[in-house]
Protein backbone atom coordinates (compact mmCIF):
# COMPACT_ATOMS: atom_id res chain seq x y z
CA UNK A 1 0.00 0.00 0.00
CA UNK A 2 1.49 3.32 -0.66
CA UNK A 3 1.69 6.29 1.45
CA UNK A 4 -0.81 8.37 -0.41
CA UNK A 5 -3.56 5.94 -0.81
CA UNK A 6 -3.26 4.86 3.14
CA UNK A 7 -6.14 6.33 4.67
CA UNK A 8 -5.43 8.87 7.97
CA UNK A 9 -7.14 6.37 10.23
CA UNK A 10 -6.25 3.04 9.22
CA UNK A 11 -8.90 0.49 12.27
CA UNK A 12 -5.88 -1.27 13.93
CA UNK A 13 -4.99 -4.87 13.31
CA UNK A 14 -6.86 -7.25 16.15
CA UNK A 15 -4.21 -9.95 17.24
CA UNK A 16 -4.81 -13.44 18.16
CA UNK A 17 -2.43 -14.15 20.41
CA UNK A 18 -1.68 -18.42 21.01
CA UNK A 19 0.82 -19.08 23.58
CA UNK A 20 3.31 -22.14 23.14
CA UNK A 21 5.47 -23.79 26.06
CA UNK A 22 6.93 -26.76 26.30
CA UNK A 23 5.00 -30.22 25.48
CA UNK A 24 1.98 -29.23 24.69
CA UNK A 25 -0.62 -31.26 22.42
CA UNK A 26 -0.50 -29.86 18.85
CA UNK A 27 -3.86 -29.86 17.61
CA UNK A 28 -4.88 -27.70 20.62
CA UNK A 29 -2.80 -24.30 19.46
CA UNK A 30 -3.03 -25.52 15.77
CA UNK A 31 -6.71 -26.06 15.23
CA UNK A 32 -7.83 -22.64 16.40
CA UNK A 33 -4.70 -21.16 14.41
CA UNK A 34 -5.32 -22.35 11.25
CA UNK A 35 -8.92 -21.16 11.53
CA UNK A 36 -7.47 -17.68 12.31
CA UNK A 37 -5.25 -17.53 10.12
CA UNK A 38 -7.66 -18.33 7.44
CA UNK A 39 -9.95 -15.61 8.36
CA UNK A 40 -6.78 -13.17 8.36
CA UNK A 41 -6.30 -14.28 4.48
CA UNK A 42 -10.17 -13.99 3.79
CA UNK A 43 -11.49 -10.65 5.87
CA UNK A 44 -9.16 -7.88 6.27
CA UNK A 45 -8.10 -6.33 9.82
CA UNK A 46 -7.20 -9.60 11.47
CA UNK A 47 -3.69 -11.25 12.52
CA UNK A 48 -2.23 -14.72 14.45
CA UNK A 49 0.80 -14.23 16.50
CA UNK A 50 2.32 -17.16 18.52
CA UNK A 51 3.74 -16.06 21.28
CA UNK A 52 6.50 -18.39 23.81
CA UNK A 53 8.54 -17.36 26.18
CA UNK A 54 11.83 -17.94 23.85
CA UNK A 55 11.68 -18.48 19.83
CA UNK A 56 13.56 -21.93 19.89
CA UNK A 57 11.95 -25.05 18.84
CA UNK A 58 9.97 -26.74 22.01
CA UNK A 59 8.92 -30.64 21.80
CA UNK A 60 4.90 -31.60 22.10
CA UNK A 61 3.41 -34.66 22.79
CA UNK A 62 4.11 -36.11 19.05
CA UNK A 63 7.19 -36.10 17.39
CA UNK A 64 7.04 -32.92 16.05
CA UNK A 65 8.76 -29.67 17.72
CA UNK A 66 7.34 -26.27 17.22
CA UNK A 67 8.54 -23.09 17.15
CA UNK A 68 6.63 -19.70 18.08
CA UNK A 69 6.80 -16.23 16.26
CA UNK A 70 7.15 -13.79 19.32
CA UNK A 71 8.31 -13.75 22.76
CA UNK A 72 5.90 -12.10 25.35
CA UNK A 73 8.35 -9.61 25.21
CA UNK A 74 8.17 -8.60 20.80
CA UNK A 75 4.43 -9.48 20.65
CA UNK A 76 1.64 -6.59 18.92
CA UNK A 77 -0.94 -5.51 21.65
CA UNK A 78 -3.12 -9.01 21.49
CA UNK A 79 -6.73 -8.30 20.68
CA UNK A 80 -7.43 -12.19 22.08
CA UNK A 81 -5.40 -14.34 24.10
CA UNK A 82 -5.83 -18.18 23.97
CA UNK A 83 -4.10 -20.60 25.86
CA UNK A 84 -3.77 -24.53 24.27
CA UNK A 85 -3.48 -27.75 26.53
CA UNK A 86 -1.99 -30.84 27.22
CA UNK A 87 -1.35 -33.84 29.32
CA UNK A 88 1.13 -34.01 32.08
CA UNK A 89 3.47 -30.94 30.96
CA UNK A 90 0.73 -28.69 30.76
CA UNK A 91 -0.32 -29.99 34.29
CA UNK A 92 3.24 -29.22 35.23
CA UNK A 93 3.22 -25.48 33.76
CA UNK A 94 0.36 -25.19 36.36
CA UNK A 95 3.57 -24.35 38.67
CA UNK A 96 5.41 -22.60 36.47
CA UNK A 97 5.03 -19.14 38.37
CA UNK A 98 6.86 -17.35 35.07
CA UNK A 99 4.57 -18.63 32.82
CA UNK A 100 1.64 -17.59 34.68
CA UNK A 101 2.65 -14.15 35.56
CA UNK A 102 2.97 -13.91 31.81
CA UNK A 103 -0.60 -14.77 31.16
CA UNK A 104 -1.74 -12.71 33.89
CA UNK A 105 -0.34 -9.60 32.40
CA UNK A 106 -0.71 -10.63 28.81
CA UNK A 107 -4.92 -11.49 29.56
CA UNK A 108 -5.35 -7.82 31.21
CA UNK A 109 -4.14 -6.53 28.27
CA UNK A 110 -6.72 -8.43 26.05
CA UNK A 111 -10.45 -8.19 25.10
CA UNK A 112 -11.24 -11.83 24.86
CA UNK A 113 -9.18 -14.62 26.91
CA UNK A 114 -9.74 -18.17 25.52
CA UNK A 115 -8.51 -22.07 26.36
CA UNK A 116 -8.67 -24.80 24.82
CA UNK A 117 -8.62 -28.48 26.40
CA UNK A 118 -6.51 -28.24 29.76
CA UNK A 119 -5.56 -24.79 28.72
CA UNK A 120 -7.80 -23.46 30.98
CA UNK A 121 -6.38 -25.30 33.97
CA UNK A 122 -3.44 -22.71 33.01
CA UNK A 123 -6.02 -20.05 33.26
CA UNK A 124 -6.98 -21.26 36.41
CA UNK A 125 -3.83 -21.85 38.15
CA UNK A 126 -3.18 -17.87 37.04
CA UNK A 127 -6.34 -16.92 38.70
CA UNK A 128 -8.19 -16.16 36.09
CA UNK A 129 -11.15 -18.39 36.25
CA UNK A 130 -12.50 -17.40 39.49
CA UNK A 131 -16.39 -17.16 39.97
CA UNK A 132 -16.53 -18.12 36.29
CA UNK A 133 -18.39 -21.17 33.93
CA UNK A 134 -15.18 -22.74 32.34
CA UNK A 135 -14.56 -25.92 30.40
CA UNK A 136 -11.49 -27.82 30.07
CA UNK A 137 -10.94 -31.39 28.77
CA UNK A 138 -13.52 -34.27 30.16
CA UNK A 139 -10.68 -36.13 32.34
CA UNK A 140 -9.61 -33.44 34.35
CA UNK A 141 -13.21 -30.92 34.35
CA UNK A 142 -13.40 -31.95 37.93
CA UNK A 143 -10.26 -30.10 38.60
CA UNK A 144 -11.78 -26.40 37.57
CA UNK A 145 -13.50 -26.46 40.76
CA UNK A 146 -10.31 -26.50 42.96
CA UNK A 147 -9.74 -23.00 41.75
CA UNK A 148 -12.60 -21.15 42.24
CA UNK A 149 -14.27 -22.01 38.45
CA UNK A 150 -17.53 -23.44 38.13
CA UNK A 151 -17.11 -26.67 35.67
CA UNK A 152 -19.41 -26.84 32.80
CA UNK A 153 -19.87 -29.47 30.15
CA UNK A 154 -20.16 -27.77 27.07
CA UNK A 155 -18.29 -27.82 23.44
CA UNK A 156 -17.61 -23.84 24.46
CA UNK A 157 -17.94 -21.73 27.47
CA UNK A 158 -18.44 -18.11 27.21
CA UNK A 159 -18.26 -16.13 30.52
CA UNK A 160 -17.96 -12.56 30.07
CA UNK A 161 -14.85 -11.91 27.93
CA UNK A 162 -13.10 -15.77 28.98
CA UNK A 163 -14.16 -18.31 26.22
CA UNK A 164 -13.21 -21.59 27.16
CA UNK A 165 -13.09 -25.23 25.29
CA UNK A 166 -13.51 -28.94 25.89
CA UNK A 167 -10.65 -31.45 24.80
CA UNK A 168 -8.22 -31.24 22.14
CA UNK A 169 -10.86 -30.72 18.90
CA UNK A 170 -12.57 -28.28 20.36
CA UNK A 171 -10.36 -25.48 19.36
CA UNK A 172 -11.72 -25.48 16.06
CA UNK A 173 -15.32 -25.04 17.08
CA UNK A 174 -14.77 -22.42 19.56
CA UNK A 175 -12.48 -20.76 17.16
CA UNK A 176 -15.42 -20.54 14.55
CA UNK A 177 -17.66 -18.81 17.34
CA UNK A 178 -15.32 -16.34 17.90
CA UNK A 179 -14.78 -15.83 14.06
CA UNK A 180 -18.46 -15.36 13.91
CA UNK A 181 -18.74 -13.00 16.57
CA UNK A 182 -15.77 -11.00 15.64
CA UNK A 183 -16.70 -11.15 11.64
CA UNK A 184 -19.76 -12.23 11.19
CA UNK A 185 -21.56 -15.82 10.22
CA UNK A 186 -20.80 -15.16 6.65
CA UNK A 187 -16.87 -15.01 7.03
CA UNK A 188 -17.15 -18.01 9.57
CA UNK A 189 -18.85 -20.51 7.26
CA UNK A 190 -16.55 -19.05 4.75
CA UNK A 191 -13.34 -20.24 6.63
CA UNK A 192 -15.13 -23.47 7.59
CA UNK A 193 -15.56 -23.72 3.94
CA UNK A 194 -11.30 -23.00 3.30
CA UNK A 195 -10.52 -25.78 6.09
CA UNK A 196 -13.42 -27.89 4.59
CA UNK A 197 -14.63 -28.60 8.17
CA UNK A 198 -17.20 -30.71 7.30
CA UNK A 199 -16.88 -33.17 9.94
CA UNK A 200 -17.71 -36.94 9.50
CA UNK A 201 -16.55 -39.10 12.33
CA UNK A 202 -16.16 -42.42 10.95
CA UNK A 203 -17.61 -43.73 13.91
CA UNK A 204 -19.94 -41.12 14.83
CA UNK A 205 -20.16 -38.97 17.59
CA UNK A 206 -18.64 -39.72 21.24
CA UNK A 207 -21.00 -42.03 22.99
CA UNK A 208 -20.75 -41.08 26.45
CA UNK A 209 -22.23 -43.81 28.25
CA UNK A 210 -20.24 -46.27 26.54
CA UNK A 211 -16.96 -43.95 26.94
CA UNK A 212 -17.70 -44.31 30.89
CA UNK A 213 -15.37 -41.58 31.70
CA UNK A 214 -15.63 -42.38 35.49
CA UNK A 215 -13.42 -45.15 34.46
CA UNK A 216 -10.27 -42.60 34.19
CA UNK A 217 -10.32 -41.36 37.51
CA UNK A 218 -7.18 -43.31 38.38
CA UNK A 219 -5.67 -42.46 35.45
CA UNK A 220 -6.08 -38.93 36.49
CA UNK A 221 -4.38 -39.07 39.82
CA UNK A 222 -1.68 -41.26 38.49
CA UNK A 223 -1.36 -37.97 35.62
CA UNK A 224 -1.61 -35.18 38.66
CA UNK A 225 0.95 -37.21 41.06
CA UNK A 226 3.39 -38.00 37.71
CA UNK A 227 3.48 -33.67 36.48
CA UNK A 228 3.53 -32.20 40.25
CA UNK A 229 6.05 -34.70 41.85
CA UNK A 230 8.15 -31.63 42.64
CA UNK A 231 5.40 -29.35 43.65
CA UNK A 232 2.96 -31.36 46.88
CA UNK A 233 1.60 -27.91 47.55
CA UNK A 234 -0.38 -27.78 44.66
CA UNK A 235 -0.47 -31.73 43.91
CA UNK A 236 -2.60 -32.07 47.45
CA UNK A 237 -4.94 -29.21 46.20
CA UNK A 238 -5.44 -30.76 43.78
CA UNK A 239 -6.23 -34.11 44.77
CA UNK A 240 -7.88 -33.35 48.15
CA UNK B 1 11.19 -54.32 29.80
CA UNK B 2 13.54 -56.33 31.26
CA UNK B 3 15.55 -58.88 28.96
CA UNK B 4 14.20 -62.13 30.65
CA UNK B 5 11.09 -61.37 29.97
CA UNK B 6 11.11 -59.37 26.51
CA UNK B 7 9.23 -61.91 24.18
CA UNK B 8 11.77 -63.66 21.63
CA UNK B 9 10.07 -62.56 18.82
CA UNK B 10 8.64 -59.19 19.14
CA UNK B 11 5.94 -57.97 16.89
CA UNK B 12 7.66 -54.96 15.11
CA UNK B 13 6.32 -51.64 15.84
CA UNK B 14 3.97 -50.01 12.45
CA UNK B 15 5.69 -46.53 11.92
CA UNK B 16 3.36 -43.41 10.73
CA UNK B 17 5.27 -41.12 8.89
CA UNK B 18 4.23 -37.77 8.08
CA UNK B 19 5.87 -35.89 5.03
CA UNK B 20 6.68 -32.39 6.22
CA UNK B 21 7.67 -29.12 3.55
CA UNK B 22 7.97 -26.22 3.42
CA UNK B 23 4.97 -23.92 3.83
CA UNK B 24 2.33 -26.63 4.48
CA UNK B 25 -1.13 -26.07 6.24
CA UNK B 26 -0.19 -27.14 9.45
CA UNK B 27 -3.59 -28.70 10.52
CA UNK B 28 -3.25 -30.82 7.58
CA UNK B 29 -0.79 -33.15 9.49
CA UNK B 30 -1.26 -32.18 12.73
CA UNK B 31 -4.68 -33.55 12.71
CA UNK B 32 -3.82 -36.83 12.15
CA UNK B 33 -0.66 -36.74 13.15
CA UNK B 34 -2.49 -36.12 16.84
CA UNK B 35 -5.10 -39.41 16.30
CA UNK B 36 -2.18 -41.35 15.26
CA UNK B 37 0.31 -40.34 18.76
CA UNK B 38 -2.92 -40.86 20.89
CA UNK B 39 -2.79 -44.02 19.48
CA UNK B 40 0.78 -44.90 20.01
CA UNK B 41 0.38 -44.12 23.77
CA UNK B 42 -3.24 -46.34 24.11
CA UNK B 43 -2.04 -49.13 21.72
CA UNK B 44 1.16 -50.92 21.69
CA UNK B 45 3.17 -51.49 18.32
CA UNK B 46 2.53 -47.99 16.89
CA UNK B 47 4.76 -44.87 16.36
CA UNK B 48 4.79 -41.81 14.75
CA UNK B 49 7.63 -39.73 12.92
CA UNK B 50 7.55 -36.62 11.29
CA UNK B 51 10.15 -36.40 7.77
CA UNK B 52 11.82 -33.38 6.18
CA UNK B 53 14.72 -33.26 3.50
CA UNK B 54 16.53 -31.07 7.11
CA UNK B 55 15.61 -31.13 10.68
CA UNK B 56 15.47 -27.63 10.62
CA UNK B 57 12.57 -25.00 11.37
CA UNK B 58 10.24 -24.91 8.29
CA UNK B 59 7.44 -21.85 7.89
CA UNK B 60 3.89 -23.03 7.31
CA UNK B 61 0.80 -21.11 6.12
CA UNK B 62 0.20 -19.56 10.17
CA UNK B 63 2.75 -18.08 11.75
CA UNK B 64 3.86 -21.15 13.40
CA UNK B 65 7.15 -23.45 12.27
CA UNK B 66 7.66 -26.54 12.56
CA UNK B 67 10.23 -29.20 13.13
CA UNK B 68 10.23 -32.90 11.51
CA UNK B 69 11.66 -35.58 13.98
CA UNK B 70 13.54 -37.19 11.33
CA UNK B 71 14.86 -36.97 7.77
CA UNK B 72 14.06 -39.42 4.44
CA UNK B 73 17.27 -40.94 5.64
CA UNK B 74 17.25 -41.37 9.16
CA UNK B 75 13.63 -42.55 9.83
CA UNK B 76 12.10 -45.71 10.33
CA UNK B 77 10.88 -48.02 7.91
CA UNK B 78 7.49 -46.95 7.02
CA UNK B 79 4.21 -48.92 7.83
CA UNK B 80 2.19 -45.87 6.28
CA UNK B 81 3.08 -42.68 4.82
CA UNK B 82 0.96 -39.13 4.79
CA UNK B 83 1.63 -36.42 2.65
CA UNK B 84 -0.50 -33.08 3.96
CA UNK B 85 -1.26 -30.32 1.64
CA UNK B 86 -0.89 -26.46 1.85
CA UNK B 87 -1.88 -23.86 -0.59
CA UNK B 88 0.46 -21.99 -2.86
CA UNK B 89 3.68 -23.91 -1.48
CA UNK B 90 2.22 -27.52 -2.30
CA UNK B 91 1.49 -26.23 -5.65
CA UNK B 92 4.95 -25.34 -6.04
CA UNK B 93 6.38 -28.58 -4.88
CA UNK B 94 4.38 -29.92 -7.21
CA UNK B 95 7.58 -29.26 -9.78
CA UNK B 96 9.90 -30.21 -6.61
CA UNK B 97 11.50 -33.31 -8.42
CA UNK B 98 13.88 -33.87 -5.51
CA UNK B 99 10.95 -34.18 -3.34
CA UNK B 100 8.66 -36.12 -5.73
CA UNK B 101 11.47 -38.99 -5.83
CA UNK B 102 11.75 -38.79 -2.28
CA UNK B 103 7.83 -39.51 -1.99
CA UNK B 104 7.93 -42.41 -4.93
CA UNK B 105 10.90 -44.54 -3.19
CA UNK B 106 9.41 -43.87 0.34
CA UNK B 107 6.04 -44.82 -0.57
CA UNK B 108 7.04 -47.96 -2.35
CA UNK B 109 8.35 -49.12 1.01
CA UNK B 110 4.95 -48.62 2.91
CA UNK B 111 2.05 -50.36 3.33
CA UNK B 112 -0.40 -47.75 3.23
CA UNK B 113 0.04 -44.00 1.34
CA UNK B 114 -2.14 -41.42 2.23
CA UNK B 115 -2.94 -37.68 2.40
CA UNK B 116 -4.69 -34.80 3.40
CA UNK B 117 -6.17 -31.96 1.47
CA UNK B 118 -3.60 -31.00 -1.54
CA UNK B 119 -1.08 -33.51 -0.29
CA UNK B 120 -2.72 -35.58 -3.05
CA UNK B 121 -1.58 -33.20 -5.47
CA UNK B 122 1.88 -34.05 -4.97
CA UNK B 123 1.28 -37.78 -5.13
CA UNK B 124 -0.91 -37.40 -8.30
CA UNK B 125 2.72 -35.36 -9.27
CA UNK B 126 4.49 -38.41 -8.50
CA UNK B 127 2.83 -40.73 -10.83
CA UNK B 128 1.09 -42.97 -7.37
CA UNK B 129 -2.52 -41.89 -8.40
CA UNK B 130 -2.46 -42.83 -11.97
CA UNK B 131 -5.87 -45.02 -12.51
CA UNK B 132 -6.52 -44.48 -8.34
CA UNK B 133 -9.97 -42.61 -7.25
CA UNK B 134 -8.64 -39.98 -4.96
CA UNK B 135 -10.05 -36.54 -3.18
CA UNK B 136 -7.99 -33.50 -2.31
CA UNK B 137 -9.49 -29.50 -1.11
CA UNK B 138 -12.99 -29.17 -3.11
CA UNK B 139 -10.97 -25.77 -5.10
CA UNK B 140 -8.52 -28.50 -6.53
CA UNK B 141 -10.17 -31.36 -7.27
CA UNK B 142 -10.07 -30.95 -10.95
CA UNK B 143 -6.56 -31.11 -10.85
CA UNK B 144 -6.48 -34.74 -10.00
CA UNK B 145 -7.58 -35.73 -13.64
CA UNK B 146 -4.58 -34.21 -15.21
CA UNK B 147 -2.81 -37.10 -13.64
CA UNK B 148 -4.83 -39.95 -14.34
CA UNK B 149 -6.64 -40.01 -11.25
CA UNK B 150 -10.33 -40.11 -10.69
CA UNK B 151 -12.01 -37.23 -8.59
CA UNK B 152 -14.18 -38.12 -6.59
CA UNK B 153 -16.21 -35.98 -3.75
CA UNK B 154 -16.13 -38.08 -0.22
CA UNK B 155 -14.37 -37.40 3.07
CA UNK B 156 -11.97 -40.02 1.95
CA UNK B 157 -11.19 -42.12 -0.58
CA UNK B 158 -9.56 -45.25 -0.42
CA UNK B 159 -8.01 -47.58 -3.41
CA UNK B 160 -6.28 -50.13 -2.87
CA UNK B 161 -3.32 -49.38 -0.40
CA UNK B 162 -3.86 -45.60 -1.07
CA UNK B 163 -6.43 -43.03 1.04
CA UNK B 164 -6.69 -39.57 0.27
CA UNK B 165 -8.76 -37.15 2.40
CA UNK B 166 -10.60 -33.82 1.43
CA UNK B 167 -9.18 -30.51 2.53
CA UNK B 168 -7.50 -29.54 5.78
CA UNK B 169 -9.72 -31.03 8.69
CA UNK B 170 -10.88 -34.06 6.94
CA UNK B 171 -7.59 -35.75 7.92
CA UNK B 172 -8.73 -36.45 11.12
CA UNK B 173 -11.72 -38.37 9.84
CA UNK B 174 -9.49 -40.08 7.68
CA UNK B 175 -6.93 -41.11 10.49
CA UNK B 176 -9.79 -41.93 12.71
CA UNK B 177 -10.85 -44.64 9.86
CA UNK B 178 -7.56 -45.88 9.07
CA UNK B 179 -7.04 -46.75 13.20
CA UNK B 180 -10.23 -48.47 12.72
CA UNK B 181 -8.03 -50.46 9.77
CA UNK B 182 -5.54 -51.03 12.12
CA UNK B 183 -6.20 -51.41 15.51
CA UNK B 184 -10.09 -52.03 15.57
CA UNK B 185 -13.45 -49.41 16.34
CA UNK B 186 -12.98 -49.64 20.19
CA UNK B 187 -9.02 -48.74 20.02
CA UNK B 188 -10.42 -45.87 17.20
CA UNK B 189 -13.11 -44.98 19.50
CA UNK B 190 -10.79 -44.54 22.33
CA UNK B 191 -8.34 -42.55 20.52
CA UNK B 192 -11.61 -39.75 19.34
CA UNK B 193 -12.33 -39.95 23.01
CA UNK B 194 -9.20 -38.54 24.32
CA UNK B 195 -9.05 -36.10 21.46
CA UNK B 196 -12.43 -35.49 22.25
CA UNK B 197 -13.70 -35.42 18.89
CA UNK B 198 -17.10 -34.47 19.37
CA UNK B 199 -17.60 -32.34 16.24
CA UNK B 200 -20.03 -29.25 17.06
CA UNK B 201 -19.64 -26.63 14.19
CA UNK B 202 -21.32 -23.83 15.54
CA UNK B 203 -22.72 -22.69 11.66
CA UNK B 204 -23.58 -26.61 11.05
CA UNK B 205 -22.11 -28.63 8.20
CA UNK B 206 -21.07 -26.93 4.75
CA UNK B 207 -24.04 -26.05 3.21
CA UNK B 208 -22.51 -26.66 -0.30
CA UNK B 209 -25.01 -25.45 -2.06
CA UNK B 210 -24.72 -21.99 -0.68
CA UNK B 211 -21.12 -21.99 -1.03
CA UNK B 212 -21.31 -22.68 -4.80
CA UNK B 213 -17.64 -23.46 -4.99
CA UNK B 214 -17.68 -22.69 -8.51
CA UNK B 215 -17.04 -19.03 -7.98
CA UNK B 216 -13.70 -19.81 -6.82
CA UNK B 217 -12.66 -21.20 -10.38
CA UNK B 218 -10.61 -17.37 -10.88
CA UNK B 219 -9.44 -17.87 -7.10
CA UNK B 220 -7.49 -21.13 -7.97
CA UNK B 221 -5.97 -20.15 -11.84
CA UNK B 222 -4.76 -17.20 -10.00
CA UNK B 223 -2.95 -19.62 -7.10
CA UNK B 224 -1.65 -21.88 -10.18
CA UNK B 225 -0.17 -18.93 -11.98
CA UNK B 226 1.35 -17.32 -8.85
CA UNK B 227 2.75 -20.98 -8.02
CA UNK B 228 3.97 -22.18 -10.79
CA UNK B 229 5.30 -19.19 -12.67
CA UNK B 230 8.88 -20.43 -12.72
CA UNK B 231 7.32 -24.10 -14.03
CA UNK B 232 5.69 -23.03 -17.16
CA UNK B 233 5.44 -27.09 -18.50
CA UNK B 234 3.35 -28.07 -15.23
CA UNK B 235 1.53 -25.07 -15.49
CA UNK B 236 -0.01 -25.49 -18.76
CA UNK B 237 -0.55 -28.89 -17.81
CA UNK B 238 -3.16 -27.97 -14.94
CA UNK B 239 -4.50 -25.27 -16.21
CA UNK B 240 -5.67 -26.51 -19.89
Amino acid sequence: MTGSSAPQHETPVKTIAFVQYPGLTPLDIVGPLQVFSVLSRHAPGYDTVVVGEQIEPMATDTPLSLVPSHTFETMPDPYALIVPGGTNPTVAAMADEKLLEKLRTTAARSKIVGSVCTGSLLLAAAGLLEGRRANTHWMYRSLLAKFGAIPVNERWVKDGNVVTAAGVSAGIDMALHLVGELAGPDTARKVQLFIEYDPEPPFGPIDWEAADPGQYTPRLQKSLHQALADHPALLKRLTS
